[in-house]
């Protein structure tokens, strides 16, 4: 039986256990310092805090001084924790990491290095492992519309594996595969990893959109449409001009994840909120006052200085993402004004 | 001022007379036979019964009788009649047709012929003017995320103009422009036109998912979004097996118009009304006793149809028009099964 550690006990990581033990691999969760409480309502059997779900039974849990005795002898290492816990935790395990065969990610975001360069979560991941002299074995990023929620309780899940070499996306798509979580393979890594943040953005977009109904009194469902339309075609010039293939926003990992993303969740609450006329700001210190973390905000700054680094020529071409920027950092114009100058097609 | 005639006083027709209104034409609105109580309503002042919005001020209304008065120098006539009644309008237009410049088409459908061949509307509009001997102008079809009353309310809208030559949809994109209805322009006419009747189709499917938290107590975002992802597909699909643009679909035609189909409307009502439990025969029923026509009912039928007729090459690549399909034949196994396997990814 393959053994798979997944470092990180929150929504995702224990979320992925139910289809990893159905699978029939010998599951390991490790909680990081910050998760010493979920683990206690998961060893005390109740639902796990963050998706309501009991853990899958069968799962070996483990506290964070645990991090050796979790990672010993693993065929596979899951990055579980959020972005900004990243570098971190690969450090700490990185010489787990180097004996397994494959590191999987399901964390998502934009990586700030120490000079302020952003790179996507694998590149961190590969720069900090060289910068350390270790080999690490190949990435499968994995993405897609998955709630964490429904993944733990075993509803029906689509998602996707993008490894650059499409042979190891495939195998892992192959055992990790149950009759329920189903799994695409790709060999575009970066495709996959730059929708997972931005769709975060865009979900903003659309919950402002669908808050309009509430502001203003009418639904703004055509505006909402025209949104989340030029939020997949931003994600795929994006991805294009970093190398990604155009389909992969096009599909389960841009399409799909935004679709998720927008029906439910922090970002899209959050959008609501801005929608119906609270101000960005205030709209942020009410969810934080709720304990509400809106992962889209800090990632509309780092995506807007993501492009401006890496992809300066296409930086006319994500209005949408300007739009939300604008709108986060509170400016004056209507919301509806902002949406629609990004997102109404242009004087063909 | 160029004068446009629209055949059809129903919801799209009513509603798309406020664009073009703003940008400067001279509307006429000619009523079928079935649309003499929507006149009534507007000529009285009072909102137009199907959007529930005030038909745009300036727009001359024109009775069944008065149809050659109606087209007499029109530069542009529009096909705003349901789907059933295009070829018929389109006899008894087909003089003014031919004297103008260009046929717009907002009906959408799948049409048989005498012998159950199904065409596009396109084609369909053209096989009839050429059975009779009559040249007729370039058609633009017109699709996209446009709910008929919101155009009507003047709220921010996107549409997409279609002629196989773009000139002329570039030209009618620039003309039909306002500040907040923005039409993008392709020369993809067939792919435009496959994916509005088929988005009807999968708008069921979208019904469904959402139908699922009310009939089973939990919610199934990632099922819906699976099936939205898979639905953008298969229109995709369908598209380039009959020359269209693979990313025709993925834009405001297909990705944009799903998505505002899958927010509210009838197709998704009676989608719902399945995923919470009813059976599709008595769904229907109870639709129709409130007198909510389902276009996706039909659509699906003809879809079906369609495919086997013109596209029996990729009739298995299409899994969920299939699904939807059996549903509303009654399937006797669960709708979960049913959309799972028609929408989650196959083993790599």
């Amino acid at each position: 039986m393959a053994k798979i550690t997944i470092l990180g006990a929150g929504a995702m990581g224990s979320g992925i256990c139910t289809p990893l033990i159905n699978a029939g691999w010998e599951v390991r969760l490790w909680g990081t310092w910050l998760d010493d409480h979920l683990l206690d309502a998961c060893e005390a059997g109740k639902p796990h805090p963050r998706t309501n779900v009991p853990l899958a039974k069968g799962v070996k849990l483990y506290r964070s001084a645990d991090l050796n005795k979790a990672l010993d002898g693993s065929d596979v290492v899951v990055m579980s924790v959020a972005s900004g816990g990243v570098p971190k935790v690969t450090e700490m395990a990185l010489e787990g990491i180097s004996k397994a065969k494959a590191l999987w990610l399901t964390s998502k975001g934009f990586c700030p290095d120490e000079n302020g360069k952003i790179q996507l979560l694998p590149e961190a991941i590969r720069t900090i492992a060289k910068q350390k002299g270790v080999t690490i074995p190949p990435i499968v990023a994995i993405a897609g519309p998955v709630k964490a929620n429904e993944c733990a309780e075993g509803k029906p899940t689509a998602t996707i594996f993008g490894c650059k070499d499409l042979d190891v996306s495939r195998k892992y798509a192959r055992e990790a595969r149950t009759e329920v979580y189903c799994i695409e393979a790709t060999d575009d890594e970066t495709g996959v990893e730059i929708c997972a943040p931005m769709k975060n953005v865009y979900a903003i977009a659309l919950g402002i959109a669908d808050g309009l109904e509430e502001g203003t009194g009418f639904p703004h469902h055509n505006l909402k449409a025209a949104t989340f339309n030029q939020a997949v075609k931003e994600m795929s010039l994006l991805g294009q001009a970093l190398g990604a293939k155009p389909e992969t926003a096009y599909g389960l990992a841009g399409v799909g994840d935004l679709e998720v993303t927008g029906l439910s969740g922090r970002n899209k609450v959050y959008g609501v909120r801005i929608g119906r006329g609270e101000t960005a700001k205030d709209a942020l210190a009410e969810m934080e006052r709720l304990e509400q973390t809106v992962e889209g905000v800090p990632a509309a700054g780092l995506a807007t200085t993501f492009v401006e680094q890496s992809a300066p020529q296409i930086k006319d071409q994500l209005p949408l993402l300007r739009a939300v920027h604008e709108i986060l950092a509170g400016s004056s114009l209507s919301v509806v004004k902002i949406l629609s100058e990004a997102v109404l097609p242009k004087m063909p």
